[in-house]
């Protein structure tokens, strides 16, 4: 198996029949590589659904039954529909992480409507939540951060943070009582669910793309008290990941990262799991 | 203490103030009798998310701290403002339950957009379902009923339903994977609801109005792979509930309903415990 999904590089070849990119245009290829391309979600451009299943970039099947391979690799073959251009003012380094954490906080924050007069927190400030408050903050909503302590509250209002809030203080929850238009939740542990949904106005919603692996529970009055909801949200199709790409060149919006050689690659996923990092590594692939 | 919500009518007399009512119209009262009128849910006319809180039919303290009585009563005062005009082609009997159990369903299908091209499923067929499923009907939608067994699929189809299916049987949460727009789920047990989620489209909800006093549970993944909804409804407004009658009785669509005698109470609460009831017991007030 070789991992590794927000891949970001240089076109090296192209096949004959290609029509949309030519050697030297610098790319970007996030968490999946085909799709039927005949589904309703497919000919909307939502591939992440396609009926038939999509094929992730790597530790899948394709349609053929060949294994895919990921982005630890000096060089990857993809199908140029399923491929993104970076806008020259994002570094290629940058802007990887956009493809698989930028999408997958922009595209819930796009289609719950973030925007001016909206009221959106966002749950936990890593990989996926210091992506979320610059692209909501730049959606022009008033962005709240809700994290367990006040470590990284300087740097959340860097990337644009309204509001700064440490969950571990029960009071929070009482103080911020109905406020929120969305919660984007991007923490992968379990939440106090009926403690979040009281956050919410009515018909707010709480969005999860980060998956814990056990259950979630919920008391089906912290929904109907005020017509809440609770969602969940996975990346984005082809289209939208372009129009990220081209909104975070617009705003001046990229990850926070820390480049590593392929030899740094134990040391640095030690620190991932000791949630030493911010806020996403990317491997200079040119020392694989 | 005095129960009763639903409550269907003739008004014997008005306060000099009022405008809206003259004594002898039809008239009904739903779940709540006040709210504080100021707040944005009162002015948008959903007051039943009052953030003051709402003042229920029966149980509860008015704003003044006096107790609320409900409508197992020959007379109620109400404000004009909650109380609503029962169209004449509704009978009084029939109409009442359209006053909670009407209302707590063409709110969330109104809400959710049901109308043609969209499939519906209603689950359970009790005093809400069977109401739902001629709500859904007339709205244009593609009704299936999911219901543990077969028994009431006659009356389901009668009351508009085109599909009716047994959940006891495992397969169908397979044959029926991501077949439909939205879930109206008006059971109050709790319910497996992944597999319930799993009968989602993309973007689809599942809704309750029923809630199981004990928690529900799901895993995120079930809600992230074709960003589905878990959400609640909570009655309606008052504006909204006048539409709903008059709906009804555009459509002739009234719940099925036995009429008792106040003598009657003991047996008729002995047989909803044992869900022997098709599908609403309404009480005769003259005969208290």
């Amino acid at each position: 198996m070789v991992p590794g999904h927000e891949i970001a590089g240089v076109v090296k070849a192209v096949g004959p029949d290609v029509k949309k990119f030519a050697v030297g245009d610098r790319v970007g290829v996030g968490c999946f590589v085909d799709s039927c391309g005949e589904c309703e979600y497919c000919r909307s451009g939502e591939e992440q659904f396609c009926t038939k299943g999509v094929i992730q970039t790597y530790n899948c099947l394709d349609y053929d039954g060949h294994p895919t391979y990921g982005g630890y690799s000096q060089y990857i073959v993809v199908k140029e529909d399923f491929v993104v251009r970076i806008p020259d003012s994002l570094n290629l380094d940058a802007a990887s992480p956009l493809l698989c954490a930028g999408i997958t906080t922009y595209s819930p924050l796009k289609h719950w409507n973030a925007g001016p007069g909206k009221k959106i927190a966002v749950v936990g400030m890593g990989g996926l939540g210091h992506v979320a408050i610059q692209f909501a903050h730049a959606m022009g909503a008033e962005v709240t951060v809700l994290s367990r302590s006040l470590n990284k509250q300087e740097e959340a209002l860097r990337f644009g943070a309204d509001h700064y809030v440490a969950t571990s203080d029960p009071a929070v929850f009482i103080e911020l009582a109905g406020r929120f238009d969305l919660i984007l939740n991007t923490v992968s542990a379990n939440l106090d669910v009926d403690a979040y949904l009281s956050l919410l106005r009515v018909d707010g919603t709480l969005v999860n793309v980060g998956a814990p692996a056990e259950p979630d529970q919920y008391s089906v009055f912290s929904l109907i008290m005020g017509r809440r909801s609770i969602a969940g949200s996975l990346v984005g199709g082809i289209r939208e990941t372009q129009e990220m790409l081209d909104f975070a060149a617009e705003h001046g919006i990229a990850p926070q990262i820390e480049v590593i050689g392929a030899d740094q690659v134990d040391e640095a996923y030690e620190r991932v799991l000791r949630s030493d990092v911010r806020y996403r590594f990317v491997i200079d692939i040119s020392t694989l």
